[in-house]
């Protein structure tokens, strides 16, 4: 790609409307129009373009961005701090600790005393339902609070790198590796994707990864289907905003009941494994009550019963049902690999070792999604922004 | 604010004597002079209205801005990132934990390793009487000495982000508060300030932040009262340099034992819970003895001794008793905010909710007074390089 | 050192066959060539000599410098965090605990993972024999597949930061500050350098200091002389090495039992304590079979052999038995002082006193070696690229 590419990609940019997404915050791909979903598709290719090209895409000067990670991250925090250092801005961990954060007053003085010199906040808070995504729109409320009160000089963009709902931040990167391995985001018109739960010997992993990729890829007139055991469900509202995104796209949402089923004709698959949401909601309720004695039984009870359903694994045998025996195989990453990272997990070694080169790839998408969230939040006229670059020509190495 | 404007303050600069400034450190605003006290809030505006203007602040290239946080901190690390990253640096941390440090030639070494390319050393040392800013004087004296052997490139500056005897960028952050808020420095002659102890529920809070205030505000020709339940003293030597500063300001220093007294008339008030002087000293002997039993005892006596006090709290009725029932409020933050934030505390909810704005703001000017000192010690002619730097017109962001 | 000079040492740089350190890695010295070597100091001087004539080294615009660090480390780290700030690099830390890492899957994983954005990768893994230049071998393997694949924009350079068997950073510093020294490289041939075991009260010190010290400094034709008590000998490749080197430069490498031996006639000495290698082979083994008890055993036992040979102290007296009583001291640091950090230990005190700053400026090559190391792995043409930062003039500080 040359950068006669890259003009040719920025001139699709002021076709979309996107004027919603500036000084705004990108927190759940279902709150964003499908313009501004293509726009952040848009920029995030037109950003990795220019790095591959050589050319800067400095825009600040200088500028913090704040991290708050509540659970441990290796992959989401090097790409936000890639995201961030690629625009110009100088990563400042803000380290509250796991534990669960005050509210209200805290919450409010937090928000603004990070942000005097702050352009985004960046914030993983995925363990508790009903609180990560709460927990991110009261700092958006604060530091727009702030803003127009004048004590801020500038609105720091909140970017939501995994709550309890969306896992944003994770599914635009999926999509933009779907939307490379496939040709075009018009190419995923009819395909089916299987979003499947897997077996894993941990316990209690987000259920961000599903609802994300369902709340998705239906808008993209896909055949999504979502396959569990009986009592693996998601939150209900996801499933509602899936169905409503499919019948608008022209594309189709469905449950199954076994992995198999959902693969069958499949040209994606994504096996996965995560809580149940009724269990994550006890448990939420639980932790209320600091009822310490109860979490342990509840994961006692929720070990036992995902030890009822080892078959749900990846194989080969699996992958042959899907279409031509070769959908692509998706995973966020680190997957549970059988013989390899546990005794019995999520995929086979063999189905894990073919799609490696392909996983990577898709992880890599992450930091560009994160920048171009930022950047279109940033800047009013995002396509003359990149074009000042272009002509700037700074070089990202000398 | 326009660029003409930030031209007619930087033309402002060289009225001033501040020679001794430059490649020198801050560690108490009593060690400078009333002309680099005034040049520190002059340059801190400048830089905020430089950024307000988008033009780029970034006189460092490159180097590193070296951090040392004995107390956890979350506003003024951020204050210090911001700082530097204003400047240019980036911000790396000397983490050796909460322990005491060891002195001598470890201190001597630790200085010189970490700084042979680092332009700045922020320092948090505020745990023990007769500790902190003695170990920052040991560190500019080592630093110096490298410097001087040629070890050192450059010497970096030394700023005291809280130690046990004061708190300057606290303090002068919050006089460039009231500095805007009265409408200029000379607007803060006659205007009486009462810095009053105030009840909390925790205990030993540093004597940094009311030593700091009474040291600095008396310079200004204010009349500052400083109110404490007896048993309260903060240190005698500060005492001392307020009472000459009024001397020679014009203001006066006095004392009061009720917080209601203090107010009485009041233009600002500044309620907030410190330990006394007394037994923090002691506390100071029995860590060095390694009295751990002792410890727990007297923070067990300074509690149940706290406990008499609780009639401390800046209330409605008490605000009604300063100027025109109005007074500005004042606070470092957090503050504890009776039924909010605790039981019962240093503050009304209802005043606490009415200065909100204010207080957040009065923060917002520690970032920009930290950055006025690492410049002003940096550039023995400032108005040049802040010329420099406008006529550069470097962007913030793009 | 003014900028005509700088040219100069620039121009001696393409007479340096250097073509395989492009993209490569600095693992161990013994892997590269006496021109790689050569040009390791040639642009670290140069970089030194810009920094100091204010000339902006900062080769990149935007990037992230990974580091790994299994151990504690200041000096290290703030070497490394200098050297990435001096070019343009964001250290972001990889924060693993001192765990041993887990191989295979999830290092090819997380190599990848965090090097969407990374031009470098620093590691100190020096924990465990045969395990960390191992682990190094492994991430850069990694990386150099998943460019290779397209899964990465750009190779990270892996550095060496200490491992078990090299500390190429250290004796790479080491050897610039004797050329400093001694005003040149050909100045160092017929030197004797005593490499001498020291007593220290502290158990299990790297080998990697003194092994990294026979197997550089054989190669400028000096006399280096490895003394220690038996029992505590090196990695026996290690000795192999030097032994060839020695032969091959014209020098000489020998063995002696006594620090005193050793110090007969010698120009510089480097007495520092460390383990040794078969205890360390023995700790490494029982680690693996998570037999805790069995390294207490092994402490209790290596401290008790240790204290046999507190006479390995480098006094004043053993001082003046070198030439003319004045050879040049030297020490990674920290040292165990006698009467200072420690009752007994590996230096007198007035001996560490009167060398306390040639240690300091020893010390203060070690940012500019890893620079040296990363700017030859990232250009093809380094003297152009030198060139160019020249004639480009951006300055350091404004």
């Amino acid at each position: 790609m040359d950068i006669k590419n890259i003009l040719e990609q920025i001139k699709q940019l002021p076709l979309l409307n996107i004027k919603k997404m500036f000084q705004d915050d990108f927190l759940l791909t279902w709150d964003r129009s499908d313009d501004e979903i293509a726009a952040v598709f848009k920029v995030a290719e037109i950003l990795r373009n220019m790095r591959k090209n050589n050319i800067s895409a400095k825009v600040f000067d200088s500028g913090l961005a704040v991290s708050l990670f509540r659970d441990n991250s290796t992959r989401t925090r090097f790409s936000y701090a890639s995201a961030s250092n690629l625009l110009g801005l100088s990563v400042q961990d803000l380290d509250e600790g796991k534990s669960q954060i005050a509210h209200g007053e805290t919450v409010r003085e937090t928000a603004n005393m990070v942000s005097f010199m702050a352009d985004v906040i960046g914030i993983r808070d995925d363990m508790y339902i009903g609180k990560g995504n709460a927990y991110m729109r009261e700092v958006a409320a604060s530091v727009s609070q702030g803003y127009e009160a004048g004590i801020l000089e500038q609105r720091p963009t909140l970017v939501n790198l995994q709550c309890d709902i969306d896992h944003p931040t994770q599914s635009m990167a999926d999509a933009l590796h779907l939307i490379q391995y496939f040709g075009g985001i018009d190419k995923l018109k009819g395909k089916k994707i299987a979003m499947s739960w897997a077996y894993s010997p941990s316990y209690g992993k987000p259920l961000s990864v599903p609802q994300g990729i369902v709340g998705l890829m239906t808008r993209f007139g896909m055949d999504v289907v979502l396959a569990h055991p009986e009592g693996y469900g998601i939150m209900p509202e996801v499933e509602e905003i899936a169905r409503k995104n499919a019948e608008i796209s022209g594309g189709s949402f469905s449950k199954a009941d076994s992995m198999a089923k959902s693969f069958q004709n499949a040209d994606i698959v994504y096996p996965k494994s995560w809580a149940p949401f009724n269990a994550m909601e006890k448990r939420t309720d639980l932790y209320g009550n600091n009822d310490m004695d109860g979490i342990k039984a509840l994961e006692k009870e929720l070990l036992a019963q995902n030890a009822n359903f080892k078959e749900w694994e990846c194989t080969e045998s699996l992958m042959d049902l899907t279409r031509d025996k070769s959908a692509l195989y998706m995973h966020c990453l680190p997957a549970d690999i059988t013989g390899v990272s546990c005794e019995q997990g999520e995929v086979a070694a063999s189905v894990f070792d073919r799609y490696r080169d392909p996983l990577y790839v898709e992880a890599s998408y992450k930091p560009y999604a994160i920048a171009a969230m930022i950047f279109l939040a940033k800047f009013s006229n995002p396509a003359e922004k990149l074009m000042e670059l272009l002509k700037h020509d700074g070089r990202r190495i000398l």
